[in-house]
């Protein structure tokens, strides 16, 4: 079901209405796939998006709380952050959870890759599951106040369940995570640890 | 993990750059959390996004396939679109459903509610189950060429979890739906209708 077909848009002009270190908006005259004369309005991201779900040998994990400035709201997450475009998405995804948590992770699996929300913008992200823990000191960067909380992976599944939960990145990796264990598709090793939290 | 506390980002001052019928982008100055002068591009989404994953009683689905004009590229999803804020969102899922693939349903079940980009946007969503489809015709907008394609759930995880899918909100529901199902965590139509799929 890969398509190689033609773009269906016709662009007819685009012009840059604002921009900063992270986002171009960019405003397009177009003609629709129906023919008929429209706009689009596109949000292009600067980073890639990147979640590193880490996995303890106990079956717990970490997840971070911060205040999100979009949502006017806590949210409790994975590990997460960007990358620029170009740079391997697993380097910027290690960077991401040693920044965040201290952690470094002996092995890494990918989990996902996703377009968050393609009707306006191009991110495009992925995350991954990190496991063989070791712990040195967090380097947030100097902008975020940042909570750890370290919990059972059956706790932070429930709140993917249960709405406690709401960042998309987080649910699909704590989701897809949660399916490769119960069907035991996952290295020995994760396997086990996954099976003592779940 | 409810979180109350107060919100630790200062908003100095908020301007419109760029609106369209869709989205408006706001650039901020900002005093961060960590109380250092910083600037804040946010994007509004004046619609709250919706997906609907319809389950036939033989266990197949049908996804959406259209070009995605923020990606230049093709994308297959579970039937999705927008509501206006304010407006239940089961309803919304219920006439995009409707608009798309021309399917009502007797029953419906609410999945996942999720943010897709909280860091640069406040986009909102929630999906949704259907069964007990009943087939009537499709009334797509006059902007969308789609095409669909009816095929097993089975299938449509597999193409979730191998890269073929990369929606968000098609992620959620599918993954969601495979872990209740997997869990026997549904209602008895709905889970033997899944497990006929999957």
């Amino acid at each position: 079901m890969t398509e190689t077909e033609p773009n269906p848009w016709r662009t007819l002009s685009t012009e840059t209405r604002y921009e900063n270190p992270w986002i171009r908006v960019t405003h397009h005259d177009v003609v629709t796939p129906t023919g008929k004369p429209g706009i689009y309005g596109k949000v292009h991201m600067k980073g890639h998006a990147l979640g590193a779900l880490p996995v303890f040998d106990d079956g717990t994990t970490v997840l971070v709380g911060q205040f999100r400035y979009t949502l006017g709201a806590y949210s409790w997450e994975i590990p997460e952050g960007g990358g620029p475009h170009g740079e391997a998405p697993l380097a910027a995804a290690q960077r991401e959870l040693l920044e965040e948590t201290g952690l470094t992770a002996r092995h890494w699996r990918h989990l996902a890759a996703f377009h968050t929300s393609n009707s306006v913008t191009d991110e495009a992200g992925d995350c991954f599951v990190a496991w063989g823990l070791a712990q040195e000191a967090p380097q947030p960067d100097d902008t975020e106040v940042l909570r750890l909380r370290r919990l059972p992976l059956r706790e932070a599944c429930a709140m993917a369940a249960d709405g406690r939960i709401t960042d998309a990145i987080t649910l699909i990796a704590l989701q897809r995570l949660e399916l490769l264990a119960l069907r035991g598709d996952l290295p020995d090793d994760l396997l086990a640890a996954a099976r003592r939290g779940l």
